[in-house]
C-alpha cells in the first residue's frame, strides 16, 4: 500500500494496528514526510496469509481510517504480475535490452506487446516471442491512431507503458489515460540538455560528464518526474559518436532501474517529484 | 529507538501503537528483514511532547513489549548532543577536517577533545578552542597509557570515539569499552589494501580506482562493521604522490558521512555488517 | 607549451625536433586533433637543462615555425609559481578550503591575498597570513571599485582569479583583461540550474543527481568553458540543507581540482570548450 | 605502434623525425615516463597514405631508431581488424551482451566463433550467425581438449581471447601462447574477494560498494594486469540476488569498455600494469 496524507498524529499507529488487528505482518514499512509541505508519506507492506480480509475487501475495511486522515492511497498485490507494453520506433538496443532483461527474470512483468511507428524491429520482437504491432504516425491521422493504440493497450489490460526511443510524442490526451503509468528515458540528465539531440548539445557544450533520466511522461515534454539518474564522465577525446556509446549503456541501466522501480511499487509520485522507498 | 529481534507477527503494530496510545507522534519509522536470519531490523523516531512517560521512563514502559519480542534495543534522544573525542597522530589534514566541519555546524555533536601520541597538533586543536592532551605511547607504557585514556575518555563523558590517522592499534580491552563507539577510516575499499601503506599498494596493483573506507573498529585490524565507502577513478599518470592527494579527498567525506550518520542514529550494527536506516 | 593551429603533416616532428635539436628533452607530449574543424592541439614540455636557449629567447628561436604553421601558442615555465588571488563575499567555506590546500602543498602556488565586497572574512585570511583586502560594491561605485581591483591585482601580479562565492558579477571590462585566467565554481552541473540558488532549483525539479562544475568565466554568465564537473546521488529524504552540504564536499573537490588543472597548464582552451591533457 | 623502452634524450623528436621524413601524418602521439623505473612509454599513431615504405617494410626500416635507444615495440593497423574468440560456460548474459555489441558496431573486430566447455548456448551464438566449438572439460583430457582448442584459435588466426564467464582455469601453457591478449572480467574490484563466488564473499562482508574488473590474463589466477575497474554502491537492503543483477550490468559494461581499449590498441602493458592511453 502506497498513501499520502497531511501529516497527524497517531497515522503509522492507526494504520500498523489495522494491519495487525486483522492478521497480517508487516514485512516492509518506510515513511516520508516532508516537512515544507506538511505531507505524510508511507509504503507499507504486509503479509495476507492469515489476514481476515480476501483482497477484494480490504479497500472497503481500510475506508474509515483512510477518511478519518484524508487520506490518497493506492493497495497493489505483490504476487500481481503487471503487463507491459514497449513502444519503439526504429532503434534496437533499448528494445533489445528490455527484452533480454524480461527473458533473464530482472522484471517482474509480462511484456504481451511491442507499439512502434515503424516495421522495422517485429522480427526483433517475434525473436522473443512477443507480439508486435504497428501503427503509423502521420500529422493527419496521429489523433486516430493513438485511439487505436489505447484500444489496443485496453484490451491488453496494460498497466505500464515504456518508451523506448519512440520518437513520437503522445496527446496530453493519451498521456491523461495513464498517469504516473508511462516511463520515459531521456538522454541527458535533466533538466539538461531536455528536447531533441542531447548528445549533440552536450558536445557543443562541452561537458566533462554526460547523463541518463528515467522519468513518468507529463504532458510537457520532458518535464515528468524523475525517477532515477546517473552519470558518465567524458573526457575532450570523446566525439559525439563515443557520447552516444557511452550515453547508450548508460540509458540502458538506468532505464532497467526506473522500470524495475515502478514494478516494485516502490515509487509514490508527490507533486511533481517521486518519493522512491528502496 | 534502534531495536533489532527475531522476525514475528505484530512488530510494527506493537511498537507503534505502544507510541499512539502514550501520546507519541511516529515522524520516521523503516525497518528492514534479514530473511535468511530471520532478524527483524527498525528504526522509530517519535516526537515526545505530548508523550506520557518522562523519558527516564520510556524503557521502563517499554519494557513489556521488548520482552515478549525478544527485542534488543537501544534508545535515542535526538535532542542530546553527543560527544565526541578525536584521536590522532601527526597528520593534520582530517583533523581538520573534522574540525572545520564541527564548527560549520555540520556535526550534531560537541567535540570537548583532541587525544593523539604526539604534541604537534596542539596548536591547530586550540586555534579551534578544543583541548588536546597527548599521551605518548611506547610498547612498555601502551597498557597504562591506554588505562589513563579511557579515564579521560570517562571523565568526559565521551560518546564516540573518532580515528582520524591516530596511528596506534588499540587494544582489545580498549575496544571492547566502546563496541560500535569507535570510527577509523581506511583509505581503501576494504577488504582490498587492509593492512599498512594503502595506496602504496594500490599503486603497485595498477588498480584503476581507489577507495575509502568508514567503518566501526573491532578487535581484528580492518575488519569491523562498514558504514560507508566509496571510490575514485584514477589513472596511469597518478603517482604514489597523486592517488595520496586523490584519496585524501575521498577520506575526508566517506569519514564525514560516517560520522554523520552514527551521530543521527541511523546505524544498526547487525552481525559484522552494518543497517544504515538513511 | 600550449599550442593550437590549423591540422598539418610535420607538426609534431617540426616541434620535436625544433626541441631535440637544440639540446631539450621532451618529457610530455599530448595532442588531441578536432577532425570537424581540422584543427591541432598539443601540449609539450621538455627539459630546459641543456637546452641552448636561455628562456627568453626560446619564443624567438621557436618563431619560423610557429609562422610557417600559423600557430597561436603560449609558452610557461613549470618552475614559475602563478600567483594567485581569491575573491569572496561572506561564505567562508570555500575559502578555508582553498587556503588549506595551499598551505598543504596541494597547489603549485602563492597567494598573496584575498578580494572581498565585505569584511567579514579578513580573520580567516590572515590567519593563514594572506593579505586581505576588502572593495564594497555598490551599484554606482561598481566601476571605480572594479578599476581599483584591477590596479591592485596588477600590482600584485596575479595570473589567476578564484572566485570563491564572490557574489559579484564582474564587468566584461574585468573579464577581458583575465581571459581564461579567472575560474568560478558553480554549484550545479551546468548547463543545469545556471543562475541564482541551483540547489533550491534543484530541489524543486526533484532531480536524483546534483552536480558542481569549475569553469573560467567569459562575459556570458554561467556560459564560460567547462573545466570539470562531478556529481553525487542524493534522495527524497534530502532536504535543500542536506542538497546544500553534500554539494558543498563537492564544490569544494571540483573546485580544487579545476584549478590545479590549471595550474598544471593542462588546459587549452578552444571555442567555448577545454581541452584537459590529464 | 606502442613502444617501451629506457627514458633518453631525443626519443620522441627521434621517432617522430623518422616518421615525418617518410612523408607519414602523425595523427596521435601519447607518452608516459615512470619516473621510478626510468621508463619511456609511448603510444604514436599516424597516416600511411603518403608514407614512403609499404606496411611490411616498416620494422625494418625502423629498426636502427630500435637498436639505438634499446626500445621493445608493438606496430599494429588501425585498418587492420582483429579476429576475437569469446570463451563461455552456461550462462548468457555476457555472451549475450558481446555478440550484440559486436552487431551494434561497437568493437572494430570480427567475431568468427564461441568457444565452450558446454552445448547450451550454441543457439544463442548460432542466431547472431556465430560459430560454436563445444569442447567438453574433464580432469584427465583437460590437457588434450586445450591442445584442441589452441589449435582450432590458430586455424582461425585468432587474435584476442574474451572470457566471458569461462569457468574454466586456463593452464600455464594456455596463458603463455596469448600473453596480453586474453581478457577476463572478474566480478569484484580487485583485489578484493579473488578467487570464487565474489559477490557472496562481498554479501558477507557488508560492503557498500561492489565492483567488477577487467584484466589481463596471467599464470596467477586474477592477478593479472588491470585495464579497467569500476564499481557502484549497494545498500543492506540488496540482497545477493540483487548484488549480482547490479554487478550484471557493471560487469557488461567494464568488460565492453576492456576489450574496446584493448581493440583500439591503446593499452600498454608494463610490469603487471597496464597503461591506458585513452
Amino acid at each position: 500500500m502506497l498513501l499520502s496524507c497531511p501529516d497527524r498524529k497517531g497515522l503509522v499507529a492507526g494504520i500498523s494496528d489495522f494491519i495487525f488487528r486483522n492478521g497480517g505482518n508487516i514485512i516492509y514499512a518506510d515513511q516520508h514526510i516532508d516537512p515544507e509541505e506538511d505531507v505524510f508519506l508511507l509504503r507499507i507492506e504486509w503479509e495476507l496469509e492469515d489476514f481476515q480480509f480476501p483482497r477484494q475487501e480490504i479497500g472497503e475495511a481500510f475506508r474509515s481510517i483512510a477518511e478519518r486522515f484524508e487520506m490518497s492511497w493506492d493497495l497493489r498485490f505483490s504476487d500481481c504480475v503487471p503487463r507491459m507494453a514497449i513502444f519503439v520506433s526504429k532503434m534496437e538496443h533499448r528494445l533489445y535490452d528490455l527484452l533480454w532483461r524480461q527473458r533473464a527474470g530482472e522484471f517482474k512483468a509480462e511484456i504481451p506487446l511491442v507499439i512502434s511507428n515503424h516495421p522495422d524491429l517485429q522480427p526483433l520482437a517475434e525473436s522473443f516471442g512477443v507480439e508486435y504491432h504497428c501503427y503509423p504516425i502521420t500529422p493527419e491521422m496521429k489523433a486516430a491512431q493513438e485511439k487505436r493504440i489505447l484500444d489496443k493497450l485496453e484490451e491488453e489490460r496494460i498497466d505500464l507503458v515504456v518508451l523506448a526511443r519512440y520518437m513520437q510524442i503522445l496527446s496530453p490526451q493519451f498521456v491523461d489515460r495513464y498517469p504516473n503509468r508511462i516511463i520515459n528515458i531521456h538522454h541527458s540528465s535533466l533538466p539538461a540538455f531536455a528536447g531533441g539531440r542531447p548528445y549533440h548539445q552536450a558536445y557543443e557544450r562541452g561537458v566533462k560528464t554526460i547523463g541518463a533520466t528515467g522519468h513518468y511522461v507529463t504532458v510537457e515534454l520532458d518535464q515528468g518526474p524523475i525517477i532515477e539518474q546517473d552519470v558518465v564522465r567524458v573526457r575532450h577525446r570523446d566525439s559525439v559518436v563515443n557520447l552516444i556509446r557511452k550515453g547508450r549503456d548508460l540509458e540502458k541501466v538506468v532505464l532497467a532501474r526506473a522500470v524495475n522501480l515502478h514494478l516494485h511499487n516502490t515509487i509514490l509520485v508527490y507533486g511533481n517529484k517521486t518519493v522512491v522507498f528502496d
